[in-house]
């Protein structure tokens, strides 16, 4: 619907086939209206859980028809792969020639990022802290957010106040692009995708085909900003900065990017045939990518060598913070359970006192580390799993492993066969639809579906 | 010491280096002296953290020098890799030429197996759950054994049981082996390295040299037998079979060496060129051989394609039973965290009900579960870290991973570079070094160290 203008202006054929994107925005509307209507009763959590799983997946069936009608995409597992990718701010890739995707249906698949990212704001700031969801209600402690008992009409508020945010980074992102020298088209595009931290690009080449550092460090600056909780962003506006330099997730979050970007600016240094500010911009665009799970590239890490290779894919679990548009497995959730590791140790030499981990002054309770370590074993889990599966589709070993990770993290690129200069067109169907459930594993905190296929939810 | 009439008898001229393997096992002497002496004074953890580690490393130093004097180990690097992956019964092995070595040093590396084995099962069932290490106090529930206030005269009298129970095994397996037509040296060697999960064979082709199938379904069943608990061999020699048929990690681990052996046997009888009863027999060897960490070998299972490989490779992980001379995470800690799991999901549906998890029969407390999912979240980071050394040292990502898991499960063989065909001969130095330290690590339960590195152990 948004594409319309663009579709108009650039000529595009595919005016009339957008008008299926309605229906995928009305879904989001849908979920949206569903917990912020004005009513006094409480959420019910069954239902919760359905309303978000089933609202992600049939706003990936409708969204998925604008390709398959258009008949840029032919495949329906091609289309719903990409849709799904969308969706969820993964930003991975079926497609072998971007540039000859008619602009409207560009534009469409960065829209869905952008909405996806919207829709994970208010879910993970405003609806799974209610649910209970892995340790979430933790990263609302300090937020002007809803309570335990009424949802109504903190939600409505919350989401009001991040959606102004978000709006306003990404107009604010698209003005400096276009100063950068993008075409408008590309500015909204690519702003799109960054504030999603999808990393859909309108460019096969990705970012990498933007030569100027000034348009690489404006993404660098707002993928950062997307990879931050999105509440921290409402202090910054007010000119609040205590709460944000005290955030310990912020500075956790802060510190892993600035150390991976030194080791491995050294790194490809040393490497040669690089100047010192490329070095540095290529390392800190990658890193920050990866990171935030925004997944745009500006150079191939897999060029760099097995150390950094083997970095690479480890920071692929590492995900953004949470309360931001990013995906993975969160820094808070690490930061956490790093600190509950050491606490471990002390807890054996003095097994009869209690000492709790502490996050931003407040000392976490034992059964929300307990929730996150169930977490982290999930996604292991699944990780193993999913990557076992791979392989019986006929992925190598590293290639199978990349995907997943990649995958159930929303970040997009990974290593081998699915390397950041490769796309996903080449898996098996089977494989996608693994994939693409994995996406949607991963985006919706792994707990909110697990929990649909346990006995204990459908019992009385 | 023990090696001596081998070496008569077989005229070797490593008599005299024999010798300081005394000063090996006297190290083992003063460790279990120290543990089981007529004191009534309770044991004073820190001292035992410290005395089981430096016990293991100082058994290794004195362990490796018959290599070295007798020069057919010329390397220390190499000897101590070597004598470490003895006593800590991994079986990786950097000797390109076992046939060359001389019997009384085969026969004293074998050896180190034995005893490494022999003092894991009392560390495991009579110290570690003292020192609250992982759960594992957890483990000798059921076991006539030690209180938590009293070690003597317990210990002693547990230790003396469960060495008996070693002792008989070892001798059956003998006997066994000897009818199966291998020679004395050969059968007491591959008995000791059984019973001990270890896995040094003395032919560079592991049990693939014995083509016997009766020898070699022998090896399978007592490398099961091996990878058992060992309060569980107490009932049986006692014919009271119900404790064993209701032990549920003796369940789960039948249940999943019959899973994996079934899947394997299918997948490669369907490859082609390999009869029913060979197809069983290499699945069920090299499967029991992986999961029970000993690490013999009678077929390449790199062979069998990328899914039997990466199957392999994620077996590294699940490890023996507890209480049995196996290594790894354990099968009791992957029941109780899988059992753990789906209980997490109904405590998500029903946030206020208390829902402890059962183990044979008792409900386990919360602090153990959470003390062995710390446990697996060490693991894995461990295993991050040092696969990322690994590839710093110069090994390609596969072999870095492989090698890592491998030594750190105390298993033996992997995959690529180190798979069960190769050795590890080809690691640079640095590398040996970080592997025998994450054998030790694997071997000690990882806490027994890792709390010595912790700053509460040093505070008073």
């Amino acid at each position: 619907m948004f594409g319309i203008p663009f579709s108009l202006y650039h000529g595009d054929d595919d005016i009339f086939t957008l008008l299926f994107s309605g229906l995928a925005i009305s879904t989001i509307g849908f979920i949206t209206y569903y917990f912020t209507k004005d009513s006094n009763k409480d959420i019910r959590k069954r239902e919760g859980y359905i309303v978000v799983t089933l609202g992600w997946l049939v706003m990936s069936l409708f969204g998925s028809i604008p390709f398959i009608v258009h008949g840029s995409i032919p495949s329906f597992t091609d289309a719903f792969f990409e849709t799904m990718s969308g969706f969820t701010t993964t930003g991975a890739s079926i497609l072998n020639d971007i540039e000859a995707m008619p602009h409207g249906l560009l534009f469409w698949r960065s829209f869905t990022q952008w909405l996806g990212g919207m829709g994970f704001i208010v879910l993970s700031l405003a609806i799974l802290p209610i649910l209970g969801i892995g340790g979430m209600q933790l990263f609302v402690a300090e937020v002007p957010g809803p309570t335990k008992d009424k949802i109504h009409p903190r939600v409505r508020e919350t989401a009001k106040r991040l959606w102004g945010i978000y709006v306003l980074l990404t107009l604010l992102e698209i003005l400096l692009l276009l100063i950068g020298g993008m075409n408008l088209f590309d500015a909204v595009n690519h702003a799109l995708t960054t504030m999603a931290t999808g990393g859909f690009s309108t460019k096969q080449d990705s970012i990498a085909h933007f030569t100027s550092p000034f348009i690489q460090y404006v993404i660098i600056v707002f993928m950062f900003l997307a990879g931050m909780n999105f509440s921290l962003h409402y202090y910054w506006l007010h000119r609040n900065f205590n709460p944000i330099k005290k955030n310990e997730e912020f500075r956790f979050y802060t510190f892993l990017i600035v150390a991976f970007s030194i080791l491995i600016t050294v790194g490809i240094f040393l490497q040669g045939n690089i100047g010192v500010e490329k070095a540095i911009r290529d390392s800190l665009f990658q890193v920050v990518s990866i990171i935030t799970t925004t997944g745009f590239v500006t150079a191939d890490y897999e060029l760099w060598g097995v150390f950094f290779h083997t970095i690479f894919f480890l920071m692929l679990f590492i995900g953004g913070s949470a309360g931001s548009t990013g995906g993975g497995v969160k820094v808070v959730r690490h930061f956490l359970l790093i600190k509950n590791s050491a606490l471990e140790l002390r807890r054996l030499v003095h097994p009869r006192a209690v000492i709790p981990v502490r996050y931003n002054n407040n000392s976490v309770s034992k059964d929300i580390i307990f929730n996150i370590m169930a977490f982290l074993l999930f996604y292991l889990a699944i990780f193993v799993t999913g990557t076992i599966a791979m392989t019986l589709v006929g992925l190598d070993f590293l290639t199978a492993m990349g995907s997943v990770a990649t995958c159930l993290g929303n970040v997009g690129p990974a290593i081998e066969g699915v390397g950041p200069t490769d796309n996903f067109a080449h898996i098996p169907d089977i494989g996608k639809w693994i994939l693409s459930f994995l996406m949607l594993l991963g985006r919706l905190e792994l707990f909110t579906i697990l929990i649909i296929f346990s006995s204990a939810f459908w019992k009385k």
